[in-house]
């Protein structure tokens, strides 16, 4: 084998100055970043709440490891079995699944992630119930299980308590499963804008969480892990009294979506709370017209499901339209050279990582570390 | 190294039933794939025009070779340079580079590629000229060179035809480099819905190519290509007497954006002209609600830039919203049941293809190819 090309194989080397990185590339600034996972490490710690970091926004096994090493978490959330299992060969060993598995050849995965990790997943349907539990029994693992609750996302789970107790009693019966509690994420309140409007939609979520959790005491069933919350939530689970888990995963990069986001006081999440960790880096390619540029960062390097990126640092250019490899920067005063580089704010932080082969940990103005994106494109 | 595993690092094997495919997956309906390479080979060879299909659509060495042997495409167009470097490594001989390459690093790579295959890039900056010829010569390489020109896209190009002699003669003079003729891409008028519409923003175009050439003769420089078209507007280009090549990408696989592009008659681009051949497998996940289904293809399996996927022959049940790793399905009449397939065509065939891994070639329901997405997230 050759050895890795940078600009091909590579986007960078570990020792390279930051103005040598080929562009369009992930970066990771490593000390907002560890500045990041530190604070979230100790609000948990304060609350008493613990923290599960999802994997899902950064699919990247160092900084899982990061997270759980010296961040306070205390395993990680997936998304999807082929994540987890990537995961989980790369020596993670305390993985949720926070989502419904179903087809035999995925579930029959699930039992290979259970021989080598502590593996829970979610369920919001009875039959899959026999499912799960025959595939565990077939490989001799265990497999724990959290019944999921629809608290307002409005996508899987359920709503019954009585439903969620039908389903316990059923994984509670079945040979090879465990029923470990409940999973309530609230995917829809995150990216709210106004705290109040967060705050209501919370509210719901925890009266049928705590609906749920009655049901299931009065038939005995203990409920002994309640996990959900995000980024612009967490401290309204933390303080509920009712989770114990938390699932953030954009609070280590965050994202401009999040830093429209703001807090209790008003401020932007991104501007108090949390820094910007993440950036996509992009060279001006072209300047024929003197009031714009283009930059070599399209929709191939970022997402713009939640809008376009924006420009780090600067207020006196703007990213003002985004195609497949270019972007379009106006550029009023003329500011920008050919080959001058910015650092992009994406969007929305979950897929544009899966859009890249490396993350670039920067610090100093130099390449300090290069992670592989561990579980890119596995959305099996 | 083990054996690839199916739903981990491949979504199938060749000669598996097409319901056995790991979803979510990226399919080809080979039959219409080679119904709609052939039907642009017929077209071209009727107008007398050249076909250099745009390999940045695809990404795959496959899919260019299939176009390249018997699409009539003379060679392929890339975006990025490594893209086109890792065509040229895959054996596809014969590149134009559509877009401005700058940074020392990639204009090295240029002279890399020059070596192993013909390679034509374009330029809007003079300044560029003495960069490109300066590699060329370095490496005892030629390189082709078109001038860009905005014809109306309003991102890379220059606008005035004085700009285009300039730059013109420079690469004439220029060691290592050929002038070849103008890149003249209308991308911004490709996916106006009504065909008069495009036709206005063509005769713009097309007076701006015919002035430039009428410069260069002036200057006695022959034009020997005049390089452009898209699947919006081929047509157009074929029948200017102006155009020699057509860079078409989507018209090989289509997808819910050019469904909305109604062609001379009015009719839907991809009922008539074109047939939809590339899709999202998915299948049901969660089905709670009586009237909502989830699938498991969202932002990580398909780009929704250009909008939501449409549900390809159903018109019982509607994609209506996509979170990172899921869709929500509305299903009325409760039509779904868990581990159902459904066919998506995605709402923009190129950034969807740089999420995937692996084209799964389907035909009579069985997998007859598996074509890896060769320059996947080569976007330097």
């Amino acid at each position: 084998m050759s050895a890795p090309e940078v600009g091909y194989d590579i986007p960078a080397t570990v020792g390279m100055a930051e103005t040598e990185i080929e562009t369009p590339a992930l970066i990771v600034d490593l000390d907002a970043f560890e500045r990041n996972i530190v604070k979230m490490r100790d609000f948990c710690a304060a609350a008493g709440v613990r923290l599960r970091a999802h994997g899902k926004m950064h699919k990247s096994a160092d900084v899982a490891k990061h997270q759980i090493s010296f961040g306070g978490s205390t395993g990680i959330c997936c998304q999807k079995t082929a994540e987890a299992h990537a995961f989980a060969r790369a020596g993670v060993d305390d993985i949720l699944i926070t989502n419904q598995v179903r087809g035999a050849a995925k579930i029959a995965r699930l039992a290979e992630i259970a021989k080598i990790a502590r593996l829970i997943v979610c369920c919001d349907d009875i039959a899959n119930v026999a499912e799960l539990s025959a595939a565990a029994t077939a490989a001799s693992v265990a497999i724990e299980v959290l019944v999921e609750i629809d608290c307002g996302a409005g996508r899987c789970g359920v709503t019954e308590p009585s439903a969620v107790v039908a389903i316990a009693k059923a994984i509670e019966a079945a040979p090879g499963l465990k029923f470990s509690g409940i999973q309530a994420y609230q995917g829809a309140m995150q990216h709210m804008e106004r705290h109040e409007d967060r705050k209501a939609k919370f509210r719901i979520a925890v009266a049928m969480v705590t609906d749920a959790i009655a049901a299931l005491k009065a038939e005995g069933i203990a409920c002994e892990t309640v996990s959900g919350g995000g980024t612009g939530s967490y401290a309204l689970e933390a303080g509920s009294g009712v989770y114990t888990e938390l699932q953030c995963g954009s609070y280590a990069f965050m994202d401009a979506d999040y830093g429209r986001v703001l807090d209790s006081k008003g401020a932007r999440l991104d501007r108090g709370e949390w820094e910007n960790s993440l950036f996509i880096l992009t060279s001006v390619m072209s300047h024929v017209k003197s009031d714009q540029a283009v930059c070599d960062a399209g929709l191939k390097a970022q997402s713009v499901d939640s809008g376009l990126p924006v420009i780090y640092g600067r207020d006196d250019v703007e990213y003002v339209e985004c195609s497949d490899e270019h972007g379009v920067i106006a550029d009023p005063k003329g500011a920008l050279k050919i080959n001058d580089r910015l650092r992009l704010v994406p969007g929305h932080c979950d897929p544009t990582c899966n859009l890249h082969d490396w993350y670039v940990g920067v610090r100093n103005g130099r390449v300090e570390a290069l992670w592989p994106v561990t579980a890119r494109g596995l959305s099996y």
